[in-house]
This record gives C-alpha cells, sequence and structure tokens, in this order.
C-alpha cells in the first residue's frame, strides 16, 4: 500500500516534515523497515523460540538517520515491500495457535508482553504512521488551500 | 488505493467509528464518493465554464447515510474507484493552465475561491481522510495492544 501512496510524488513532498525534528514520510518509512528487521517478527520468535531467556532488545527509533542515507525513496520502499512479505511468510510459517498468542516476552522498557498485544501492535503502529504520513503530507497544503484550511481540522494540528 | 488499504478487511473492522456520530472508515468512503459525485469537479467545470453564475451549491455532508444504504464496502470501493478514474480523466481533459488556476468560483460558505485552492484542497481533503479511516481502525485495537498503548499516541485522542 505504501508504494501506491508513495510512489512517483515529488521529493519535496515527501522529505519534509512537520516542522523541528518531526519526521517526514521519508524518516517514517525508513522507521518501518527498521521495525521489519529488528522489531515484529524478530522479537515473536523470541516469544516462540525454545530459549529461557525471553528479553527484547531495545527499538532504534533513530535508526533510520543513519541507514536511509543517499538512499532514495523508491528505493525504501521497495526494501519495504521485500522485508514485509518476508516477514509476513515468516508469520504464515509459525502456525501460531490461539494457545501461542499468550505466551510472553520481556519488554525492556514496559515489561511482560504477549505474542497477541505484540501482532495486535504491529498492526496498529502501521496505521497509527500511515495517519502520520498523511497529516505531514496534507499539512505541505496549508497554504495553498486558502479559505478551506479552516474546515480541515489535521490542518490546524 | 484505498482498495489496497480497505479490501478483504472484516467489517467488524471498517464498520465501527470512534463513538457517538463520529465517521466508521466505511461512512468515509461513501462521503468521497460524494464528493467526486457532487463537489471537485462539478466545482472545477462551474469555475472555467462560460457561465456568469460562478456560485457552487452547497455540499450534503451527510449523503453517504443514505446513498451508502445497503452497500457492502466492496461494492463502494469499486464505486469509488470508478468516478475518481473518470474525474482524473476530465481534470486531465480541461488541460488547465497556470492562468486557469487563479479563476475563481464562489463557496457557498468561504465566498471567493480560486481554481487552485480548490484542486489543493481535493488532495488535502484525500489526506485527511486517509489519516482518519488509519485512526479509526487504529482504535479498534487500543485495548489488544496491551502495555504499548502507552507509545501509541494516536490511541490517546
Amino acid at each position: 500500500m505504501l508504494k501506491v501512496f508513495l510512489s512517483n510524488l515529488p521529493a519535496d513532498w515527501t522529505h519534509r516534515n512537520e516542522g523541528g525534528d518531526t519526521w517526514s514520510p521519508y524518516d517514517v518509512l525508513g522507521h518501518l523497515i527498521h521495525g521489519e528487521k529488528t522489531d515484529w517478527i524478530v522479537r515473536a520468535e523470541i516469544i516462540l523460540n525454545d530459549s529461557a531467556n525471553k528479553e527484547f532488545k531495545s527499538f532504534d527509533r533513530y535508526a533510520q538517520f543513519r541507514n536511509s542515507k543517499r538512499k532514495k525513496l523508491e528505493q525504501l520502499l521497495s526494501e519495504f515491500e521485500k522485508l514485509r512479505a518476508e516477514n509476513l511468510s515468516k508469520l504464515k510459517a509459525m502456525n501460531i495457535s490461539t494457545a501461542d498468542l499468550s505466551r510472553k516476552g520481556i519488554h525492556p522498557q514496559l515489561g511482560i508482553v504477549t505474542l497477541k498485544q505484540l501482532l495486535s501492535t504491529w498492526v496498529t503502529h502501521d496505521l497509527t504512521h500511515i495517519a502520520q504520513i498523511s497529516r505531514v503530507m496534507a499539512k505541505q497544503y496549508k497554504d495553498e488551500v486558502g479559505p478551506w484550511v479552516e474546515y480541515i481540522g489535521i490542518l490546524n494540528k
């Protein structure tokens, strides 16, 4: 879906943020890629494997500022698509049962969490970042919409 | 993009709202369809045609509650896709020049607006409703994410 959403857009639309150290759509995409590499499936594997150590590593919220360097948005879109497809295959191969959903891992900040909560958060995290990308892109049109600005609540947040 | 986003999802996810008289993703889709039929291109035509009357009709923000009745989400997705494709063809055929962008119409509540502002609002309006759909869908997972709720700002709005 992100490919349909963001492909072929001008860079000055996808690289702008909401000011200060907020994230652009390009930054968000790098963050989602890092999640595919180090977060969701990796943590699901920790919960489901036979090891006694159930502690997750901390997630690096700033990894994209190193990893995306010199990459074009289109590259990131392809990278995300590939990683997500691989991870959904891995998820399917896990053959997760209802009982598995209650199995637990230890989040470095939040403490004990279940596999069900982890997978629910994966979905919700996608949605929150789609909302963010849409909002950030909408805001670049704040001046262009003229008097309509008062009808579009998101522009005033 | 909405087809990729919303197709084949369970109805109890796409038909739930944020409480009270807020809109579900299904409601938003009906609203976008009504916009394709009566708002953006219709108003662009009013601005660009030779008639002296440049006043737009009021947009009905509640039309979807009549028009979507008994329709499935998949039907609405196809209807929107078709209407949007037709409207983009019409837009292309208008061969809008830079000078045209300054031409004016009269919005029933906002007064004088330009074609440029109308077209910018069309894009921004899409984005604000994509953000809304994502937020409303994310909120249905508020309980499921467990302790992660504190990390996902959108769930607490």
